[in-house]
């Protein structure tokens, strides 16, 4: 028989009230085989395979802001679980998130499970190879308005965004009914604008469509979406549950990227960001990730923001995927935007571009030139002299010094 | 154009440095039609039925304990969504969620949606028919080890547990693999366990087996159990999503009651535990409900312990649910359990089963004579005299006084 067979790898921060030793031998055993040490010899030899390790005790001294904290890490047997995100999440932090002040901080996959999650569909590459886009950022534009409109209004919404040079343009994550502008109808008419910018221009553009429904039928709903023509399906990922993104990343039927919103994600504040939005997405299947910016309102810690980027574009056999750290981004923030996380990037706004003084178009251009400015190593200073959509957002908003 | 066809209600908790008047009305403009004082008049009057509105705002003044905060009341018009639980959670806590200090503190369902949300199955009474069991609490056994076990091991120690007259027995949450013990087989061996123990003593009981894996497959795989005789599905909710819960509560070819367990929930703070493991899992279609008790070293507040069980047996058009609050329960603490849950509840025990000086068996039976006890207004003390059981469990953990 295997002595070892595989670990998945769970790391916990628990506070100093706790005995980590104790603790960590308690989750080791009672989130496995139960018990132990009453067990006789022969039955300990059996389900020995089965038996959680604990793997490494790290203690955190107590400092002024910050009580004593341990951080534990858990091997479980890999056998003893199915290879799905519920089973994972259930096994390693089912019942032990209900424990008083124990986070959830990171998760290994042993190799040989690392093939059962789908990963990225198309990864970074793949989307710049589709897209024609290798050289810069992307850029997303972000509907202003949606619900209750009709399509003759969110086609003029959508021209005036598309006008402005974006690589993306994304539906609000609240918009799911659509009387006035049904979904199938909507994706077949802002397919037909993509192509006659592409046309007209030579650049693609990408809609990324809010699948929605019963998670009985969003697979249907997804593959109707995608013969319409969808380009890329938006997903509110915990709302659903992860193991929803795993089916439609595995699904061959539904060959477009799929973008994770960070819908419902703050709630769960029991699992540190970077796993949360970064590491699990990926294993999931996302190719693209939303999530908050350490600029805006609804802001992340800057080192967490950073860490989700690394998590979607290590070294991994799953593809990378490109992080969309959204709000608070304005053209004049290009240059430390991309100063913190490089050019492999999905530049995401909203008021950033609705908000330009001449509109919705003009403020993508500015977007699009202060990126391309950046890229190129010039100051946006400089390149506004040529754009006069930037220098009226700079204008606007300032220069956010890198 | 109908005015009000209803609003989905959300009760949010802010903290003081908020001005709640400000944020309610960006929060009922910004999540519903995203901008509305610039917009002309006609576009307002196309518009006003999906507007969101603010419907209460209480202010609560700062303690020496706590900071000063604000409770807004805000209304989504359901027209703006779908009925299904991930187009409510991203509406109303979707992008919200990332806010810093916001929690979500309750919903309130517009009379004409109640109905697309299926409630129990059963609910309490139709569960109490099936089972035969009408004028006392159901007792179940949790087993104590599963994983890596062989099937005869199990059976083994089903059988003590039945022997108990316990009412439910259930597999742990973590068990996922059945290499040794094929979940079928479990179910089908199990289910003549329970028969022969309806042959020999009159009293029913049921099995409630963890239905697992992909999210694409799951109800399949219930069905599968349910063929093979399962009379309860156990399902970790939140793992997989509200939303599976929801489509296997309302899938008539599963016509056996689904139980909820608490897995992960934890790791989801910011919203109310009474919401989360109550109101919630109700509306979705939980027919039994585990979730921490307040007496247990995994503790939840004993308000909040309360709440769930109200949530899930109050009036409505739901049926009603058993409440399974559970840790740190034994045949001594049944008065208190009752006196604070009444009647209608699951009394749920894992070691005070198991861990009854005389065996699992013993264990049950101790239970089941401290439950008739109570129930019939007798004490336990007095109840131990004819239940060698009951003293030896009194002796191994005391009474706890009401």
């Amino acid at each position: 028989m295997a002595t070892d067979d595989g670990y998945l790898v769970a790391t916990y921060e628990i506070d100093g009230h706790h005995d980590p030793f104790k603790k960590a031998k308690g989750i080791a055993i009672g989130l496995t085989v139960g018990t132990w040490t009453e067990l006789p010899q022969e039955k300990q030899a059996e389900l020995a395979p089965h038996l959680g390790k604990v793997v490494d005790i790290t203690t955190v001294s107590a400092t002024a802001d910050q009580p004593a904290k341990a951080h534990i890490k858990i091997g479980y047997p890999v056998r003893n679980l199915t290879p799905d995100l519920p089973a994972i999440l259930t096994t390693v932090f089912g019942k032990l998130s209900l424990d008083d002040n124990i986070r959830l901080l990171d998760l290994e996959l042993p190799p040989q499970w690392e093939q059962h999650f789908p990963g990225p569909k198309l990864g970074i590459a793949g989307m710049r190879e589709r897209l024609g886009v290798f050289d810069r950022p992307l850029l997303m534009s972000i509907f202003k308005q949606c619900i209750g409109l009709p399509l003759v209004d969110l086609e003029k919404g959508y021209r005036q965004q598309l006008a402005g040079g974006v690589d993306l343009i994304k539906d609000d994550e609240i918009f799911f009914q659509d009387e006035k502008a049904p979904v199938l109808e909507r994706v077949r008419r802002f397919k037909a604008l993509n192509l006659q910018r592409e046309e007209e221009t030579g650049q693609k553009a990408w809609y990324a469509v809010n699948v929605t429904g019963p998670s009985t039928t969003i697979l249907d709903q997804a593959r109707r979406v995608v013969e319409a023509g969808a380009d890329v399906l938006l997903l509110n990922v915990y709302p659903y549950g992860l193991d929803i993104l795993h089916r439609l990343a595995a699904d061959d039927d539904i060959p477009v990227p799929v973008m994770a919103h960070p819908a419902f994600a703050g709630a769960i504040q029991g699992v540190d960001s970077p796993l949360l939005l970064g590491k699990l997405l990926r294993w999931a299947g996302a190719d693209l990730v939303l999530y908050p910016s350490p600029y805006g309102s609804v802001a992340l810690p800057r080192a967490d923001a950073l860490a989700i980027a690394a998590h979607l574009r290590s070294k991994s056999v799953h593809r990378p995927a490109f992080p969309g750290p959204a709000a608070g981004i304005h053209p004049g923030m290009v240059p430390v935007l991309l100063d913190d996380f490089g050019h492999d990037l999905l530049v995401n706004a909203g008021g950033g571009i609705h908000g330009h003084p001449q509109g919705a178009a003009a403020g993508g251009k500015a977007f699009r030139d202060a990126i391309e400015a950046t890229v190129a190593g010039q100051s946006l200073d400089e390149a506004a002299q040529e754009s006069a959509e930037l220098q009226q957002a700079l204008d606007q908003w300032g220069v956010v010094q890198a």
